[in-house]
């Protein structure tokens, strides 16, 4: 039994760690941390939970985590987890930082667009980026892993196959993403308040969202290129849920067989990546409360650019679900181990 | 592997059997009927099941349907169940019926609340009402159980313990309950469309709603007398989640530690009906996805009544799930089976 | 041209204030009070008020305003108006307080249920419970209007009529009330998140909310005897709308007509309260932006009682309209005058 | 006092004419035009106009109503208004169309998107595109106008000033477009089900939605030449709202005082177009109720590309709103009569 410590159990991220890992059957969290509600029962900070996990909140000591666990978790904000480890840590649990904080490679970039300091630096090299599906081999060694941010994933993932294999330029690509109201966290702040959120949408982050660096670094290595996108994120009236819409222009004419093809070839045998049939789009419903990202494409001929659809539920693909899924890797267990979740509908 | 054949299949009900059953150990799918969609692939129904589930949906006919499965679930309109069972049937598979042909033991009541002519009625008697926390004992001998309704079983477990014990007036009991569209079911009617329920809350059904015989003979049973409700159901903008406010007279003075323990009496061991800490109230959401009920009460000294909360999931515990318990218990398995579904929040 | 001042303009009460005066012929604001907003422009803090507002907010200075406005409106928590006033002011503007402080003449009551000491209790004789259909021509007379609160203008105008009448037993009336969830204020707290309201449903407030003296009193005066009852609020996931479901023994058989013009008696002649036809039940949406209050009944002959539905915009006939209905009397000017709002479907 | 008659009163965007027009001052309908409603009470199919509205819903008849009314709005399915109108008829009424009809110049990409045979192609020449702020003097001197759907008067007047004075690259212009879902009408369908739409979002009418010939040709007419976009609606979980986000490379260098002179000089002195203040984006919560359009631009100097968000109530300025601006125009009336609604918040 794989002993789980997180830290940051009580945002939105770390309470989905925690109804994933509760239905796992090879882990089992001895350490729900949370500076905010320490010493308080957990369930009664998500009732959900009541008579389901008998715990109380603990604090964000990484030390004695390390002495406690196998792997910590660390949902938490940028930062924290950068300004916590170290390698007498590293050399005794393996960690799955949920933030940004080792997801770029370029120091000086995360730097300027996250406006903090990187607090260790040093293991930005080793640390490898949980992107199941393109590093698996990575993950499975790793001791370190920067787990993907939910825009991304679904951003990198909806593009992968087509910059991999170049057929698409990467010059013109737009990433038009929409997200549920999860992806803003359970702080109490005035524009997540039900009434500003329901009945309303909006962009924001235009041109400036933090995840945009962390899509071209990815979709960079892909292309072999350097790769600058537009990224604006939406936010949705909905809990749960990413969908990005993609355009590029088409480096050649394709058929919509050659691109199938292209897509088989890299998530034909991917559990968690569902290529849908000809003209079914992806909608979010589909993939909540799972860790399937559905995915589609849509040639227009008249402009001579594809249309790229996919689909995450964030706070599992996009969060939790992948971070178990990179969890069970780099312990050898099987892939899917507590991620055989079938989507709710309705 | 117990086989499993359900009518109806494509309702919100029957989807909901088939995520549940998805996940169960020791059942497998291998009928889903549908009227509507025969020869349809499944997963273009619900495109959530998009390479989980990989079958064809199929026809109604039952006795060709007893011939290949242990199990039949009908999740149908009312009339349907009781036009096609039959002693031959019975005798070689064991039904589950999720409509109410078979939940009223008078048959001229059912008659004069559904408006039809009962096609069975000689079936009525061995049918057993699978309210499971009630009828457990009975529900693993029966052939034929008639799954309780959503509304129902809601309203029933709240206020049972008192009702059996004495402690409440029956003539006082008011109903006041709310429910999630997903119990309108799939239909494309009008006043089901997003826009007319979204932003938008009313009564319906008001003194004449089809569960008040059902929840007036369960309590009538727990009571030991003939009981008449006021039940007013209400349509709320959420897709799943059943809140039933109920408020009756106290028979006599009684404490919070007093009325605790009747609800811990009943409940206390019950995994799936959890009484909430004093002032804790149940929310939907809290049960969101999964078997649980959560229940709690407040005694108001001012009024000498007591007020019952009590939630449900409307496809849960008020419809698929507990009809995979009913299945579990029918078939000696675990009672729990196929239901560790941890609540989803948000 | 009536020259107004709001202190508390935004909060959401005061900002659909804002919406409807700035549509009033004959009133114009001229002090948008907001503490926590001093000195910046009001249409920074509601872009819907964008090009529509040019004003700068203010500070709550209730001495000044009282020099520069005809009428100054209250939209603030409790205690705030009656630590305010004083006769200097009453003298010089009319005050009409959307807050609760003058709307018990029991001050004890007052204190017992907002656990506050009442600052002014000399003028809770002289303020006027500003239910217009009921209060009339005291509030014509008024300097100082308690405006009624959103749960309670819909509670006891949905039953007023029968408790005038004494064809209900005022013992057995239960209102199982629902808000959208504007009523619970702007405040940046985590209950009212969008991740926390929506796709759920909970009872609030059981047996202690605070309208409950309010109800008990008006009622009381209505029957005239002393009256205690069960009110329960519950948390909707929508913006605006209440919607109040009564239950109560009838003090004798009657007839669909009868009650039907003991409603039209006390309603008939009312621009803002609407009787559904027979059968039709209010939905709050119907009344949604506008000043209308719906209501319908059904008798329940199985059990003796009367089930009594009303449905308001909380914001409009629960708060700001319902304040400016009050303006317009004590003013002399046409009672709608600015209130010519269509409800808004969908 | 101008009599109207609505061909289609009982759609959503004919509620809304209804709902606008009973608060104009100089317009009266007098024929609530129905088919699927004839003979039954107007305010019973809307409940929201009960004793606002007192008539009882017509047939199509447009003929005999071209000798009751000035003005006859057609708010009904591609295809009606162009079977039914005539030169008899023009010569009588004016007409607003708010159908496709009339919008294409050439019939031949009529036909190609919309599927079906043009009735009369003889009166698409002379009938006026009615964007307001675009065509406005050729809308005062119209008989027959052409009311832009929804989608395109967002998507165009967003672009239509870059457009026009050529910052823009037409080549690369992207527009992803979001929409409550009361844009699919009021038809009882299955897709639109509550339980379908809320919690959920998707791409639907990928490169084939019938909006987009119309945003190509009158952008085109904004850019002196042949326009190709890539338009992508998004059905979202709200009633009401458009929200499209636009890409494109910018021609040249520029600033964020350059381009805001640009709209300045297109928008500056409209009434119902507001330029937000740099980097406030707009939210359709914003305008909801209301015939304003919002807009906003950010510069990307990274990708050289210009990011533009327009934000409208899709059944106000993008149906019955211009509609009835229109009408305002055509009779010679002030511009906003009627059109005074603040937007609702929340």
């Amino acid at each position: 039994m794989i002993k789980v410590g997180i830290i940051g159990s009580t945002g939105y991220a770390g309470a989905e760690l925690v109804r994933i890992l509760t239905m796992h059957k090879e882990a089992e969290i001895v350490w729900y941390g949370s500076r905010s509600y320490i010493d308080r029962n957990y369930a009664s900070v998500y009732q959900n939970m009541f008579k389901i996990v008998d715990a109380v909140c603990m604090d964000d000591n990484m030390e004695e985590l390390a002495g406690q666990v196998d792997v910590i978790f660390t949902a938490t904000p940028q930062g924290l987890c950068a300004s916590l480890v170290s390698e007498e840590i590293l050399s005794r649990v393996k960690i799955i930082d949920l933030s940004a904080d080792f997801r770029i490679k370029d120091v000086s970039v995360y730097e300027k667009w996250y406006g903090i300091t990187h607090k260790s630096p040093q293991f930005i090299g080793e640390a490898v980026y949980g992107l199941c599906e393109v590093n698996r081999e990575d993950v499975k060694k790793a001791r370190l892993v920067a787990n993907p941010g939910c825009y991304t994933t679904c951003s990198i993932l909806t593009a992968y196959p087509l910059a991999k294999e170049g057929l698409i330029d990467m010059g013109t690509l737009i990433i038009d993403a929409k997200s549920g109201t999860s992806g803003a966290g359970r702080g109490a702040k005035l524009p997540n308040l039900f009434c500003e959120v329901n009945e309303n949408m909006k962009a924001y982050g235009i041109a400036s969202h933090r995840h945009t660096p962390e899509i071209e670094e990815q979709l960079g290595y892909a292309a072999k290129e350097k790769v600058l996108v537009n990224f604006t994120p939406h936010l949705v009236p909905m809990n749960r849920g990413i969908l990005a819409t993609e355009y590029a222009k088409l480096t050649r004419e394709v058929t919509y067989e050659e691109v199938k093809a292209v897509y088989d070839q890299y998530y034909g045998n991917e559990k968690f990546v569902r290529i849908l049939e000809r003209d079914v789009f992806p909608e979010t419903k589909w993939v909540e409360g799972s860790n399937y990202m559905d995915v589609n494409f849509k040639i227009d001929g008249r402009t001579g650019r594809i249309i790229m659809v996919g689909a995450i539920d964030n706070l599992v693909k996009g969060a939790a679900g992948q971070a178990v899924q990179n969890m069970n890797l780099m312990f050898g267990l099987d892939e899917a181990e507590g991620l055989d979740l079938v989507p709710m509908f309705p």
